[in-house]
């Protein structure tokens, strides 16, 4: 009997968190402030989770996930199996190569965002906040907040892109029914807001302008921290947690990837599960290569500089050392909002730059990345978000390169989310009735 | 440290389904042909899967899984996690009882209609057929068969109620994602369809109208056998999977549930967390109360009558005895589709003949229902179905009852599906902006 999915026990759920830092060839470039204007680090320092924040600059390889962490972890359905791709690799007609996913898909937000959202929202409370305050643009980020903050019995507040807010109907409602408060942004709830409602009452909005107000929305009341979804060492720390169970599934059925492949925007989901594989590497204790599936809308990795850059548009974060396209640059809208950012995580970054990450851009037009997610659900059966897409393509590609040249070789992907709330995204773009 | 996801490893799915059968009180009354036109059986013998039809009146209590659909079973995701509702728990305030739920919502679907899905393909192939034919109203089954029939290389042709063609968009490009030919019913593809397009070309459609087409399509192609979802024996044994792993689960915490609660419209994810229990019950090995949650646009259990009665308002189906409200009863629109049948299957119709079955039915303007769904999802995190909201709330007051009566009690819901595709309905019956 041939069995595809590969399962944790409860009891086998990783009891701490993964840290590259230390591994890394070189120290992290650590973040710099600008040569003008107020001290961000000072600012960040009052409007962050400080636990968070500690984060940042810690050298600890391993950091204890609280028990209180690991229990809404298994109530979100951690661990999540590992697949292997069987059928697919049936359909590509594959000798050499074992195709596997990991399923972050089977979130209760429908992304691997919970995994940071979770732990921040733990942090928060246990520092004596009562609310949340963030900005999403794509929706899987506040989703995922104002999940965590419900069950951790927190207020949420989320400015949202006003373009998106207004269409994905969904989604809002989803935040809404978690009792989050919704605000299109900009709004008439900051200064910076109403300034630019004053100047244009029409503003479509932004992802700088969002991250501005949720910012000063913190800064401005009594207990309430800004949380931020990806890009941060923290996060991708948090999200380490995929990689470490997708480690111990593999050691389960004897098997080891070669390459790991991830949709990279920022890098949470990417970092997630790569990073462990990565520290690995750089120990010594085993070799694997790792490539980021990105959008020519926004292929940071692809075609960015590694310089200090701001992480938003409003230059209100300290500057990181990244792959940059700069952070003013206007991206092309695309289906796979998630991969919409400027710049890549500092430690995805310093990996690059050490050239142990590939990275690939595809078509910003994107049918030939929900062809490749049309062919998973096909064969495999389950619908994957649109960002996931692009590394179901890149999985793909790179199966049948190796094949043809008859290279044996295990590929792992990431499915970071589901496309149940994206299905007009493939209609559009495979031109479905 | 408080674990609430209760799993089973792969290796612990059941190898046999159950069918009740032998073990019910008295023989089950046989199907019988009607007074006047052809003979049914004869019909249904020539359209329908041979394996299913064999199912219908065997007297087998456990029927062996091939191989094969345990395959497709863990590829869909089983075994599904069980529950502990300890967070529920506590916002219900419970001291005296405890609350479990079976996770069908994992269902790659959105619903628990794989499972027979699944196995239908898998006879349908082996029986040499190369397409399935079926009706579909909310369009759950739809999305179930068109999934099974892909993973199976067969056509599917579903003939889909047309005013629900017209506006579930989303499930539509599910299905032809899958690819799946979808008809709007009544459709230019059967004499039927176009007699009643004759007529008027802009009749909306029914599921006698869907189901008549869907029959008349198999009878009259080579290869094409009809499949349905839902009130027949073979398709409950299908689903007694659901119950199976339960039992399974509840011994993993050494826990017994007092009362099983199900959404029931045909009976199908009733059936299939109810029956294996029910058996238990029946051979004295246990005890157990079941209580089938039910709307009040087709409160068949609740006010029906115990007689034979065609399954479908087009009289193509055999007299089955069943709690019917009559083949021809006009049901009120509701936004859990899926629980709008005019009669419960025969299995579930004998149990509540012997008062094994309890039910109760809920207001039809939905609000109350979907206001426990929002509990359930602020509390425990994951969005239910519309069907699967009234098992919730059934659950709540049962849960409320007991423990102001001071009575231990342990009690299991089944969430049958979840409700990504149908937020619109939380949307609009909540009225959240």
């Amino acid at each position: 009997m041939k069995i595809n999915q590969i399962c944790l026990s409860v009891d086998d759920l990783p009891k701490k968190w993964y840290n590259i830092t230390s591994d890394l060839p070189e120290p992290l470039p650590p973040p710099k402030e600008p040569e003008t204007g107020p001290s961000r680090t000072e600012f960040l320092g009052r409007t962050m989770i400080h636990e968070c924040l500690g984060l940042e600059s810690s050298t600890d390889s391993w950091i204890p996930i609280p028990e209180e962490i690991r229990e809404l972890y298994i109530q979100a359905g951690r661990p999540r199996p590992l697949y292997r791709a069987r059928r697919l690799e049936k359909q590509l007609g594959l000798k050499k190569v074992r195709l596997y996913y990991k399923r972050e898909d089977l979130s209760p937000t429908g992304s691997h965002k919970v995994n940071t959202a979770l732990a921040q929202a733990y942090f928060a409370a246990k520092e004596g906040n009562t609310t949340l305050a963030t900005e999403t643009g794509a929706g899987q980020w506040g989703s995922a907040l104002a999940y965590a903050a419900r069950l951790m019995d927190l207020e949420c507040i989320i400015f949202w892109v006003r373009t998106v807010y207004d269409w994905k109907t969904d989604r809002r409602t989803f935040m809404k029914l978690l009792d989050a408060t919704v605000y299109a942004s900009p709004s008439k709830e900051t200064k910076i807001g109403r300034k630019i409602l004053a100047e244009n009452p029409n503003n479509p909005g932004s992802l700088g302008i969002a991250v501005s107000e949720g910012l000063e929305y913190a800064s401005q009341h009594e207990g309430v921290v800004y949380s931020l979804g990806s890009v941060l060492n923290h996060v991708l720390i948090h999200q380490s947690i995929i990689g470490l169970e997708t480690i111990e599934q593999f050691k389960l059925v004897d098997d080891n990837p070669d390459l790991i492949i991830g949709c990279l925007g920022g890098g949470s989901n990417f970092g997630g599960i790569a990073l462990p594989f990565a520290g690995e590497v750089l120990q010594g204790k085993r070799e694997c290569e790792f490539l980021a599936a990105q959008s020519e809308a926004a292929p940071n990795l692809v075609k960015g500089e590694y310089r200090y850059d701001f992480g938003d548009v409003a230059e209100q974060t300290p500057l990181l050392k990244m792959y940059t396209l700069g952070h003013r640059t206007e991206l092309e809208p695309i289906k796979a909002d998630g991969l919409r950012y400027h710049a890549a995580a500092p430690f995805i970054s310093a990996l690059r730059h050490h050239n142990m990450v590939r990275a690939v851009a595809y078509p910003a037009d994107e049918r030939a990345v929900f062809e490749a997610a049309k062919m998973f659900f096909q064969t495999e059966g389950w619908l994957a978000a649109p960002e996931s897409s692009y590394a179901v393509k890149a999985s793909i590609e790179e199966a049948r390169k190796a094949e043809k040249a008859g290279v044996e070789k295990v590929i792992c992907m990431n499915i970071s989310g589901h496309g149940f709330l994206d299905i007009e995204a493939y209609r559009e773009k495979l031109g479905i009735e």
